[in-house]
């Protein structure tokens, strides 16, 4: 048992559906949330910077005293994951590897599909994950730059003709290639289920990122006799920038109503 | 006379709607474009992360023997100009003084109109200003945050329905407020200008920013002898970050075609 706190960080809000996710699955936890807003996004940006930038989230969180980080940021997860690993002692886990082993596990036809940020398609670290677990399962690819702007204005809801539209544009060829797995690549994406569903049909299972790490977390920690002995646990927000209607946006991530605004911290100092 | 050539900035691609504006109205003169694309947007940051992220930007141009700066960044011009001119001993010209001075010359009935980002639009710098020029004139703000991405993604054209709708969330209630003027207060909007027309009439005059800008640097250069004595210059442009499809949406602001990519530098290094 130990009832120190988890820490999550991403480039931005988008890691709160990962909240959600551990809230859920973990609802005992004390959870430490961390959106280094003032820099987002990552994606587009040198190793070398990524991997300084994600030393800086990690130095943040354990000013607080944590028995695990989970790195809810598909760019840091494929860049530098192993690294940070290697410099810090307590468990680590990230978006990539959990969701590429559950796609790898659900999939009846080989097929799986992804959608992501163009840099995280761009990296080719999913492909390369699931051909190491399996190298019949083919991937498809796509990337839709779109999606962030408009779950971050609220435009994540069925029958709203501009989601719908860009949706439809970005999955129907997806589906039309008879993938039978979709993996929701960005931590944006859990808001768009159904809108998601409603191109895609039943016969395609989704899989969330922010999700699949949860259980990977929940099963570290058991394994190693981690876990908190609570019913109900807190979360704690924290970014390195201004947000607007942070409680508004966070709502919409995290699904239940939120009533306190983000701790703003200068990220340079770490 | 200056053969000199005069620095353009961005925090993204947007300020390339100035540039096109620029090779009208000074066709002879040399430019030197930087979009910071690894950070924008700037609009939703801090003062205080603007202001450092926009002396860099200043830093790296004048690594060139620049003759003067065009700010085509809204968000820059409305939190750091005054600052940024302080501190350097060269002409800099804004988008917001300009584009305030033709709203207040144009409007017929004293209401104008300003879509602009968020930091823009709380900012209440073009309020200020166009107060300053005429107290009578009354504005009427609204930030489009949906506009810029959408831009981005080639989604600017009439008849999309996706970008029809948006703008007319947006833009019916500015309509119906009675104004006669409206400022394009982000350099993203000129390609917006068929979508934003349809929207509110043709009895309304829509002002560039952009072009305003490049209106008073022009008379600037001439007022201190600073014009080049060339019939067809040339722009160079460099970005901070990789840029997928940068020829395209280059294409699209400068509304020519474009046969090279963009330079790429390392902006933390300034």
């Amino acid at each position: 048992m130990d009832n120190r706190p988890i820490g999550v960080f991403d480039s931005g809000l988008g890691g709160l559906s990962a909240v959600r996710s551990l809230r859920r699955i973990l609802p005992g936890e004390q959870l430490i949330y961390f959106g280094d807003t003032s820099r987002v996004p990552y994606g587009g940006r040198s190793r070398e910077t990524i991997l300084k930038y994600a030393r800086q989230d990690v130095r943040f969180l354990r000013s607080f005293d944590l028995k695990a980080i989970l790195i809810a940021c598909g760019t840091v997860s494929t860049t530098s994951l192993e690294m940070l690993r290697e410099e810090n002692d307590l468990p680590m886990v990230g978006v990539v590897e959990p969701t590429c082993r559950r796609a790898v596990e659900v999939t009846r036809r080989g097929r799986v599909g992804l959608i992501a940020t163009h840099a995280s398609v761009r990296s080719g670290v999913y492909e390369t994950t699931i051909g190491a677990l399996d190298k019949k399962v083919e991937v498809v690819a796509r990337a839709c730059p779109l999606f962030v702007p408009l779950v971050e204005n609220g435009r994540f809801r069925p029958g709203d003709v501009v989601i719908d539209t860009v949706a439809r544009e970005y999955l129907e060829p997806m589906r039309e290639s008879g993938i039978d797995t979709l993996i929701l690549g960005c931590t944006h994406y859990p808001l768009l289920s159904d809108v998601i569903r409603g191109v895609m049909g039943d016969g395609v299972e989704l899989i969330s990122a922010g999700e699949e790490s949860a259980f990977e977390l929940k099963r570290t920690l058991k394994a190693r006799g981690l876990l908190r002995d609570c019913q109900q646990g807190e979360a704690t927000y924290y970014v390195s920038d201004r947000v607007d209607d942070f409680e508004q946006i966070a709502s919409w991530f995290l699904q239940e109503d939120l009533h306190h605004e983000a701790n703003r911290i200068d990220i340079d100092r770490y």
